[in-house]
């Protein structure tokens, strides 16, 4: 499995990706799930996959070849972020040709999603996920985050937290909060992590890190959000249920609790 | 979709469920998971189910008439929790036998889960798991919640702060934030919940609550929890990875991002 989550606010974009590939429990690699295409003043494209290893090498590949060996074309070629997206739609059908029907013979899905994020020279910063269809869809102003892999752990902090409003480097903060709930919870997703910190209009990343386990300010958020947790909970008031009397007697179907 | 979830601490039983019931997203209905059977002074056994609403609500049923009108069998006969657990095992099977292939001829699975929480006079407070097949796992000192339905949302607060020495009263707050994580993101668990909280030793529910989402107690946890988790991650100091200079091209295969 494989945590990724792109989240666009006013100020820019973070993508943040974990690095774990399971074939099964018992066979567990690390693979590098973020690819970053840039030209500093000209375009800053950063891509993310879950999903089919096999599928999402080829179609990194099938871009690298489009790119060209002096990276004129392909993603370098585009003219704005959606024909940006387009390519990639572009690279997962064209894989699906090649290896969609000897997947299907054996009854393996075609099974790959993606993440691209960043900004071409003249537009917008912006977000896409990609199906294994090649079609879209793009991050909003009410739809600010998206996530592929195995998102319900990190969702509910950035439910809560995450608006266009929120600062660049607080986004930041939320995403690795987000991807460390799922660390906790899922072993399928692991270190290290790739993070790239996008500022809008920068056309570089801001900050582009590879983060493994020990690293201090990881370790940093992840005490500090677990003390944040604990001491949020134990500053909630205790209920005034304690003190009412509780039903006696149920009987099936009409259930009889203090209401 | 359903979320249910048992804490079982030293100082006792958490069990919390929603009520939503879904066959598709445009045929929903609130029906209770939690079936509470009590005889104060000599046990207080709660059931809670995720999965088929069929196959549930049938299973409630047997034990019930297991029970008799006069409420000597069932689990009022039965001398521990195991042998609890294992009469309902023995509904499941049963319920199996009469429904189980015509479900299977429909290519519909046998799904259903439970949770059975409580003491039998002269025995300790315990925490069980039930499957489809009737057979069950105990909660236990390393393990000390057990979740059925959509779980994934609302276990990341629980991985980080429960353990058996979390007092009860603190582990019925969890218990409600984990759920409300749950609600939030997950629009297949819903309104009303049910909570039992019960205290070892006391064979009777110490509260044991119907609770709608208007209820004050609730909102106020819902309020405080949202607000504690921003305060939490705008309390988390910036990386230094600011001023460090970031890698410029990328070349497939070999990311150098600044390390």
């Amino acid at each position: 499995m494989t945590y990724c989550v792109g989240v666009l606010v006013n100020q820019g974009l973070v993508m943040l990706s974990d690095s774990r590939t399971s074939a099964s429990v018992d066979n567990i690699a690390t693979y590098r799930k973020m690819t970053v295409w840039q030209q500093p003043g000209d375009r800053m494209i950063c891509l993310m996959s879950a999903g089919n290893l096999a599928i999402s090498q080829a179609v990194v590949n099938l871009i690298e070849e489009w790119n060209g060996s002096d990276r004129s074309g392909g993603v370098y070629g585009v003219t704005s972020m959606f024909r940006a997206a387009r390519l990639v739609g572009d690279a997962i059908r064209s894989v699906y040709e090649t290896d969609g029907k000897a997947l299907e013979l054996r009854d393996q899905p075609f099974n790959a999603s993606f993440l691209l994020g960043g900004q071409v020279n003249g537009g917008q910063t912006r977000l896409f996920q990609i199906y294994s269809e090649g079609n879209f869809i793009e991050a909003s102003d009410e739809t600010p985050f998206l996530q592929i892999g195995e998102h319900k752990y990190g969702k509910p902090i950035l439910d809560r937290a995450i608006t266009v409003e929120t600062p660049l480097i607080d986004a930041m903060k939320l995403a690795l909060v987000s991807m460390d709930s799922t660390l906790r919870s899922n072993l399928s997703v692991g270190f290290p992590l790739d993070l790239m910190v996008y500022e809008d209009g920068m056309l570089a990343p801001k900050i582009w890190r590879h983060i493994r386990e020990d690293d201090p300010y990881y370790s940093n958020i992840r005490e500090q959000w677990s003390l944040a947790l604990r001491r949020a909970y134990t500053e909630i008031p205790d209920p005034d249920w304690l003190s009412e009397p509780t039903a006696t007697v149920h009987a099936l179907g009409t259930p009889e609790p203090g209401a």
